[in-house]
């Protein structure tokens, strides 16, 4: 059986010194678990908090990268996918994602957060905005879960996990 | 000079019937200003009404399919570009236009207004739900538009148009 | 109906005089035949002479560039289309067009004629080399073409495009 | 410092009992090597085999599928990245390898094999027919190495991330 993928997104140059706090908690509690950390792969913000915290508890990470070079990868990132994309890379983190959560918010995440949603995936939103939950709410409630904390987004991908995997071995 | 490009974007199966009439209002009017209209190429929705409305005075229809084979293609589209990219086509959508114009939303929409706002273009949303607005004001206010009617919709993107061949001409 | 796309490929900055010479024809008889250009987009080598023959006889040019921004677009080109996917977007030049004719090789080529016939596309080789000629004719003997002068390559079009629209028509 | 990734690529469907059994030796000298194998992720062919051989041995390995979902992917791939990228993959899979193998040859491996030249990776061809081997060398003789057997091959990936790696640590 293959290890659950989470797929931690959000802002880079522009995250809050709280995404930041809240990712490198996140990415440690996920690896924890025993499951991988794929983010966006750069050196900053919280694709690199993330991917920190994974490797502080000896987790896997996997960074996909918009650029063709690993110039600007994290250095928390094992493994490093060099896509030359640049924003369409965002679909192939969410698709490669059996879950995925976002701390806070911009553009690049606010896109990834639709497109995760389109492919049916479930989205933890952590602490975000209240124009950012009513807006994605609006679109997909019922995969879209609403976490005060690191803690309690952990909880809904504990359970979004246990029922990817209930509905993968049903249909195998 | 080239002729500006306006990216219609909106739902394809969820098109609400108004999506679909301010789409086929605005893809008539863009093409009565000479300017070409790019979609999203499928034979559903807001991309196939804005290109039928644009074919109706006689404009240039561009579409970008997410597959590989013109199976889903609409009539009403010129140039059709295959990608096979599925959803990362939409960024190719927002690349691509000079300035982008959303009837209506769904998650395929809110990734492609996200991801034209993050590339620097201008986005005017058409009657859009509040939450929408709201959320997208808060993470780009400057670049984004209300407009009420298609009217105002075409106010809008004349003088986003007139203000990047302005810039284009300063920095030739 | 629509108008056959053709795709016109070829080295950039590597090109000969004579790849040059040679696409600058096709583009233009290309275009006699109120066919559409479809070319890699930048502005040098066979991208841009095919484009520039298609304009001298008033057809119609699209250009699919690897990158997001138009810098490098050759004037010849109407209708560009932005990638930001670097090679990647080499898949969507062959996709797009109904038939594609290489004048001359080098590496981004030799990668558009494989998946332009691995994508079950018909390929016309303008003066090749012959151990360009041999490797592909050794991977899909019956969907390349040898040609020797544009002229010849011509014909080729002239026969698969007919073969693609009566397989259409007969599929409609 | 990151484990080093070969990309071992070759037919699917279309693979021979020799480029298996090649594939399978490969990816089996790779992981004891302690070095990641990539692949293109799917159940078959080269991709398959390559994956098996690697997991013989404990190795980590990577496959980059072509689809949105898991449907075709080798059950010896540990980390899967999703792309619904089609063809457009090809380029994601020799930009993440730090050398790249072609055991057999096909129209998508050709595809490749140029790409990997093109984005200036070395190239080892494990018996090839003597076409492929001579057009290629014809446009990139010195990244490209021919390799009689499998444990050939491997004294040339050897020197290959060497070379890689110790450029890389000049450059820091």
């Amino acid at each position: 059986v293959r290890k659950p993928i989470v797929g931690v997104i959000g802002p880079g140059e522009g995250a809050t010194a709280t995404d930041v706090d809240n990712a490198y908690q996140l990415g440690a509690a996920i690896a924890t678990q025993g499951w991988i950390v794929l983010t966006g792969g750069r050196n900053v913000g919280v694709m690199d908090a993330a991917s920190r915290g994974a490797r502080s508890q000896g987790g896997l990470t996997i960074g996909i990268l918009p650029a063709a070079s690993p110039e600007a990868l994290s250095e928390a990132v094992e493994i490093a996918i060099l896509t030359d994309l640049g924003q369409a890379r965002n679909n192939l983190n969410v698709l490669s994602s059996n879950i995925v959560v976002a701390c806070g918010m911009g553009l690049g995440t606010a896109s990834e957060v639709a497109l995760a949603l389109k492919q049916g995936k479930s989205v933890v939103l952590l602490s975000p905005d209240d124009r950012a939950y009513q807006f994605f709410a609006s679109l997909a409630r019922d995969r879209l879960f609403y976490a005060s904390t690191a803690a309690v987004a952990l909880q809904h991908l504990k359970r979004g996990i246990a029922l990817t995997y209930s509905h993968r071995q049903a249909s195998l």
